[in-house]
């Protein structure tokens, strides 16, 4: 372990986040928002990881309504950076690309599969557990899976059931994935005890994952390679439009994870570590209440961003109306967010069916609210 | 009764109407707001009284904060039949003024006060019932009340206990005035069928009030005589400064209805007219939410101005929202306002206690937003 290793940052970043309209809108999507703090979140998953990579070997693999506002926050990053996909085809095909990008001048590169929208409480401990991550990586076939430890029988994420080190100062080998369980199931996962929630952070190397999709996406991975080979030329534009569209539309955990885990979970090289930094990916407006009661504990539980407040028998809210004094009153565990030109009203049980306010506006064709 | 009777409205306009917030403000009150329908409802007082009254007979008595406005929406008034009292005196005062006014030069008119924020279903049937009233009203001592038939056991309303006529195209005498009831006597009053609540709405000659101002308020009717006989002249403004404030702060029901209703009910000459046009005083937001369902009968209960709106599982909310497209999901009963500087979130429920919003506004001298 004491050759060097390069370590590329890959953040995903073409996410759409329909879930916090009315404030996510199609060119202004969750990950260019300023939901926790000053810094959007995109900034934020840069920052973090600007102490383990320098900038230039960040990638950024967005949608081209997201480009130029990716760019704009990004000063650090170079504009060839920021890979624009001409149609989203999930995860495999993009990291896919990345990770072929990385093998022509580095095979032995660590490739971190980041998304752009999370949370993370502490930073200090996520950079730890990065470090070690990136050792086991650096390391053969290996891939490594950061997974969170769950605190409720949540049904909208994947789970990562770990097996036992051969030693106890092993990670902790992958015996299976299992996408989106019904609740009765993830209260089993939750009781079991060797159970994570899939964070969506991945480590390998270059190799390593370009041979994993070579085997597992035959079709796809040598599209990858033509696309990543006119990278740099006049030609790449035309190639990237032509050929990506025909890549498999996948995720990567369907792609390779999976099918790898298939092959037992002493043979498949894949290893969870679990990733106690406060990790939180903020899914919907409920989740960001959480968050910041989380982070500043008002003795009411109202989260309220205006111009000033007056709250009576007024408890669990959510409001966001910048500039606004807000005046909250005998309500409970609503979320009122308001923009320039929409007003969302909904409660803490329902804004996960923010989406479909976004299809309706979609199907109506109403282009400027969406 | 073939004499000609002069009818000259006297509309109160010095409310402050803070249960509108934040809609409503101390410089557009409620009756300066088009709640219902294009016309505000000062406009609407006045428009639906033209029919029995040129306007030059219309009297204004509001404050100083709204006079300027008030003139803008009545240009059809001239600027002096709009009066500013220098301080609000409560309903005796102001009307009593207007009588000492009228005095003067038609001793035999018969003077209506009538509440300026207020909504009438039924215009036609309305002036039918005005007429019957003036013309009791022309006779003698007589003064008629409007009283509406309750609804339901409403403790914020002043209620009117009528007796029998002598004959029975009589109209109904007054055997007793009392104000807010507890729920359970507001309840009795309910079943007991021969209830009014009373409207506000007051008619008698200028002589009859002029009469019954001295004798029971012996202090303010001579000051009020002085002010109206300064009217037109250069010391009005100073005079109505300096003896105004002086005037006693009561009701015209406290201070006339309610005594002279102790003579008992064939000698109080004060009858009831019963007022079935489709009252109602818009008391708060949720009155106006019930007034709008009632008027349009929305399938989901929902009343929603915007620009655009979508529901899904919402029922029964009471949003306004100028210029923005509102979404409302799984959410019930609530009522959201939004202004340029302000949003207000309650309940139905709760919508009567948005006055106390004002309150902590005064008291934190947060001028601009009351």
């Amino acid at each position: 372990m004491a050759k060097k290793i390069n370590f590329y940052p890959v953040i995903l970043a073409g996410g759409r986040g329909t879930r916090f309209w009315p404030m996510s809108r199609k060119r202004r999507a969750k990950q260019l928002l300023a939901l926790d703090g000053k810094q959007t979140m995109i900034q934020q998953a840069v920052s973090r990881l600007l102490a383990l990579a320098p900038a230039a070997r960040f990638w950024i693999i967005t949608n081209e309504d997201l480009q130029g506002e990716i760019a704009r926050q990004l000063p650090k990053l170079s504009k060839r950076q920021i890979v624009a996909e001409p149609v989203g085809r999930n995860t495999a095909p993009a990291i896919g690309l990345a990770a072929f990008l990385l093998l022509r001048d580095d095979p032995d590169a660590v490739i971190g599969m980041f998304p752009s929208d999370h949370v993370i409480g502490d930073e200090a401990r996520y950079r730890q557990v990065l470090k070690q991550g990136i050792s086991i990586a650096a390391e053969g076939e290996n891939i490594v899976v950061l997974g969170i430890q769950p605190t409720r029988p949540e049904t909208g994420y994947g789970y990562i059931e770990a097996g036992y080190p051969a030693r106890e100062s092993d990670p902790l080998p992958v015996r299976r994935f299992t996408e989106k369980p019904d609740v009765q199931l993830a209260a089993e996962f939750l009781n079991a005890g060797n159970y994570y929630w899939n964070s969506g952070m991945f480590l390998w190397s270059a190799r390593t994952l370009t041979n994993a999709l070579r085997e597992h996406l035959p079709k796809t991975a040598p599209l990858l390679e033509r696309i990543a080979a006119a990278f740099g030329t006049a030609k790449f534009d035309a190639t990237f439009r032509r050929l990506y569209p025909k890549c498999e539309n996948i995720s990567i955990d369907y792609a390779v994870l999976e099918p790898r885990s298939a092959k037992g979970e002493h043979n498949s090289r894949i290893f969870c570590l679990p990733a106690n930094f406060g990790w939180n990916d903020l899914g919907s407006w409920t989740a960001l209440h959480e968050h910041h009661v989380a982070k500043s504990n008002p003795a009411d539980g109202n989260v309220i961003s205006g111009a000033g407040s007056f709250t009576l028998n007024a408890e669990g809210n959510y409001v966001h109306a910048p500039g606004k004094f807000v005046a909250t009153v005998g309500v409970s565990d609503v979320v009122v967010v308001e923009t320039e030109d929409a007003l969302l009203i909904t409660t803490r049980r329902h804004s996960q069916d923010v989406g479909k306010i976004v299809k309706h506006l979609d199907e109506k064709k109403l282009n400027k609210l969406v």
